[in-house]
């Protein structure tokens, strides 16, 4: 099959299944953030109907759609020009049977999609609140890492809206903001079950973090133990190994 | 000064300015975890005025004494045999102009001490809610791990009502009540302002959690870089040696 690439576009061969991902030159590349994400979220279960909040380039649902047997990913991306390429990464990877986007707002799905019937929802939301830090000139990468159109109470409250009884929720974010998601998560009855922080190396703070919830489940939180991307050397450490291998 | 002891009371050097504190042989005795909190509230500032609730032996209000320079602070110890303990232990290490114990529930408070009033407040509460976990025989070490009489949501509403606007509030708990303890202060307007997880050593889960609120702050979290007690060889940590030197 032949896709088109606009001239500012690009394949990125994610090494993985032979999955592929188209991204903007200049735009919001994936980082590691997704590749973690995708990871933390690989016990999703066979047969499950995934939704995947703010798809981007769709990088997280292509590499569920190879790390799991789901039945069904729908991404959502509310900026055209991404959604148009994340569509050519789905002809790309031929999975056109398992991974639709759909181009709307996250707060415009419930008349869309029927409440309370997707078994996991996996996102990776913008991580800054509206008018905090540098705001980056270009619009693209300003939707994708600040809060300027849906929130994180959005997030969370549209995933608790979707999600069937003790279905799941995967989210990657920053540690400043951990307060807002484990108070926002108990608010709309998506009980925060496990965490794990994200480390580039022993001596820093963390810089990310992978929470896993479950809808209407009771109240008891596991932190797992660290997640470290650099050795003392510099080095990928051997877990980071292991996932980038199974990416 | 003569102490009298009773049959089943030890004396403890905490090898620290003199500071000594009186102990039940069989009771609850002070852990590591009294030590990193009393570590981790020394930047009480000079001439505070300080609540610690739940005070035990008052191994905390007792090194806090040694550590910072507060002008008053008031342990609150519901359990008669402790109150008393505690109060020798006071008498043996002279802080009777400092260091008062008030004998009483934690959730009577508001006819005793005038709201909004204190600097600061430091707290080590039962870590367990109750009827969870192995439920010890003697009541005396039920009260101190179990929240028998007070639960967590008490701890934090009464330090939220003695707090002035800006005061501070230290906890030591289990990060497996972090969800609960994030929300509860979030909604009693004590904003989590530093989390530290504290772990035995790298290959583990964490197994407590310092946290510092403050009254009535604006939200952003600072996750600092962990606490470990051991190092790979299984000796203290130059860090905690430095905490147990100075402590």
């Amino acid at each position: 099959m032949e896709i088109k690439l606009d001239e500012n576009e690009k394949i990125e061969d994610l090494q993985f299944k032979s999955l592929k991902i188209i991204q903007n030159k200049k735009g919001f590349c994936f980082g590691i953030d997704s590749i973690l994400l995708s990871d933390f979220a690989k016990q999703i279960k066979k047969d499950s109907k995934v939704i995947d909040l703010g798809t981007g380039t769709g990088i997280i649902a292509t590499l569920l759609c190879g790390k799991t047997e789901l039945k069904e990913i729908i991404g959502i991306e509310k900026q055209k020009e991404v959604y148009e390429m994340a569509q050519k990464s789905i002809q790309l990877n031929q999975l056109e049977n398992k991974f639709k986007i759909i181009h709307e707002d996250i707060k415009n799905l419930d008349k869309i999609l029927e409440k309370n019937t997707f078994d996991a929802i996996v996102t990776n939301p913008p991580y800054k609140k509206k008018n905090t830090g540098i705001i980056n000139e270009e619009e693209k990468k300003i939707i994708s890492r600040h809060e300027t159109t849906a929130t994180l109470e959005d997030f969370i409250k549209v995933a608790k809206d979707l999600l069937k009884d003790k279905g799941e929720f995967y989210m990657v974010h920053r540690p400043d903001r951990l307060v807002d998601i484990l108070s926002l998560m108990r608010n709309y009855k998506i009980e925060p079950k496990i965490l794990r922080f994200v480390y580039s190396n022993e001596e820093c703070e963390p810089k990310l973090i992978l929470i896993k919830g479950i809808k209407n489940a009771r109240p008891f939180l596991n932190v797992e133990k660290n997640l470290y991307i650099y050795d003392k050397s510099g080095n990928y450490t051997q877990e980071i190994n292991e996932i980038y291998h199974k990416y």
